[in-house]
């Protein structure tokens, strides 16, 4: 069987050539006659690979020398607990924005810790939902951080740029939007994302975090769950998800040699116009979100006749356009346009949407 | 350049097969078109493995049914907190068996969460180190549990059985003798075991934990901490580390087919005992154990000339016998001869020892 165009939410298709290169050098990596798994973590060969892959992700975001980059396991998941854990310090209350399935469940978990503020919520009008503006965003100063996900994944919403809110800490959940265009990092307080989506397989998140906000968290934290901890110890307090953390350092070239973000940035965009206006040139197909806050990743969208939905999967499936099942929660369909996904997998797609319409529509 | 002997303490030494079988996969899976990376969590196929993977593992261990096999990522270090988190309840105070860096390691860890009672502790007699006897253990019986590692990768002591506690549930860290032998999990509240030593690279970690034990936490446990969490989602309550979680897969199905634990027992202890015969056999090289306490897996040794070392690890490499520098807390060499690891390996290791014994002597 040939390779597939991968559409799922995560964990999603990765480059070809990277997964060709990692093959390449499965059973010997660098001469060193081990494979990259077999490695110590505190080898001289691993220790050089993550000192460069540390500054290539760097360079990529421009971030500023005074904040820590950490690559930790546990998934994103793991950071809505570890982020009020480590930020809430004094402070009894954080910020959180409710615009989607994630931000929520981060929200959710906050809650065990302190009292949550609702700085703002996804709007619905006319049957299309829409992310806050800034003037409906209500983030107090007093609260101890400002909690968003920056691309829903379920829900398709992407905020265009960070929402405001003067010297309260930022703290941004980027699983889904990681790389996919230039961030000013002297914004955030956190930024956090797992690479299954847009840097590699499931194993490792990284947690990119401005260096006073690390060193005062809860009394009850673990160890492992302290920032201070792997800040400390070069992410390498205990032994880290080493596959994974090389994984991630083969993308980081990748994007690199594709022109960087600016250049994913580019990329992205171009695919998911072609997907939008497939959608929105027909009334067979329908995405429920305003186009002022579309995801440029996430698609959802909705036959107008939900009785095909099985079908359309089915016979995509057959030409090899694959996981386009909605999630579970929203129903009808999904199209994850992460970094790797081609302009071929794109344009396959979008031809096989015009032909089913026309068979069925 | 060929592949070396790896006798690193983990990660470590895997199976050539089993690395060559991930690398035929690693663009297309079981005809899936996509590569086990790349595949949903939830997806047939993966779920496939999911259940395959936790079914061999049971029937290698003889797990009993009232157990729930975990697969969770963050780690051994993780469970330094997991387990008082979830197994303390009502008690105020836990039992640690300190027998080395790794059960001291736990036990500082449990005490930000409880009272620790020193159930026993490494002795060392004569110059050297033994575990305690069964009348050398105190455990009370209204500990929450007594807690133990069973095999100490970096003091190279091993317990022949499991300590006897009364009703008191029972933890053992086996990261670095799992699988190497038969157990009876009966007699376990709660056995962990990370993935870098014996069953892959690192990134994944098996928590076999008894029904009765799951359900309870302490009141701030995060979500992803607490067993009942993972328990109720078959380990998929979130993205789990799934290319680890395969990887684990091949490593179970591959000692099944040597032989399943006993067959591992076998050429371990084959393995072992030429290694410390020629340890024993010469004033030259030390060991610093009692036999009674010796690993079977991980064996510390030093020269009796320490200016040496530096020397001997270089010719080792020479020799393709890499990664036996000995632990820096502990200093000297050590060789770690995971399941993984061949007997050429050790005969090779063996040989060199002698000869430069012979040169240098």
């Amino acid at each position: 069987m040939s390779r597939v165009f991968n559409f799922s939410a995560g964990p999603s298709t990765l480059p070809e050539d990277v997964l060709k290169r990692a093959q390449a050098e499965l059973l010997d990596w660098n001469n060193c006659g081990m494979s990259p798994m077999e490695v110590g973590h505190r080898s001289h060969v691993f220790s050089e690979m993550t000192e460069r892959c540390e500054a290539t992700l760097r360079e990529l975001l421009n971030i500023p020398s005074h904040y820590h980059v950490l690559f930790l396991s546990g998934g994103a998941t793991s950071q809505f607990a570890m982020v009020p854990m480590n930020l809430l310090r004094d402070s009894g209350s954080a910020a959180y924005l409710k615009t989607g399935h994630w931000s929520k469940k981060a929200g959710d978990e906050a809650t065990r810790y302190c009292d949550i503020h609702q700085a703002g919520q996804l709007i619905e009008e006319n049957g299309y939902k829409r992310l806050p503006r800034e003037d409906e965003i209500d983030c107090p100063n007093d609260m101890a951080y400002l909690y968003f996900t920056d691309n829903e994944t379920i829900d398709g919403v992407e905020f265009k740029k960070p929402p405001i809110c003067g010297n309260v800490p930022l703290v941004s959940d980027m699983t889904s939007n990681f790389l996919s265009r230039p961030i000013d990092v002297d914004k955030f307080g956190v930024i956090f994302a797992s690479s299954q989506k847009n840097f590699g397989h499931a194993g490792v998140t990284v947690v990119i975090v401005r260096d006073d906000l690390v060193g005062d968290p809860l009394a009850f934290t673990p160890t492992m769950y302290n920032y201070k901890t792997h800040a400390d110890a070069g992410s390498k307090y205990n032994t880290p998800p080493t596959y994974a953390w090389y994984f991630a350092s083969l993308m980081f070239d990748w994007i690199k040699e594709q022109g960087g973000v600016e250049a994913m940035e580019k990329k992205s965009k171009a695919k998911i116009n072609t997907l939008y206006h497939a959608v929105d040139h027909s009334d067979f197909y329908l995405n429920p979100v305003q186009q002022c806050s579309r995801s440029t990743l996430n698609v959802p969208f909705t036959l107008s006749d939900p009785s095909l939905d099985s079908l359309f999967i089915e016979e995509a499936k057959q030409h090899n356009l694959c996981n386009l099942k909605g999630h579970r929660s929203v129903g009808g369909m999904r199209a994850s346009v992460y970094l790797a996904m081609t302009e071929q997998g794109v344009n396959d797609l979008v031809d096989f949407m015009i032909d089913f319409e026309k068979r069925n529509g």
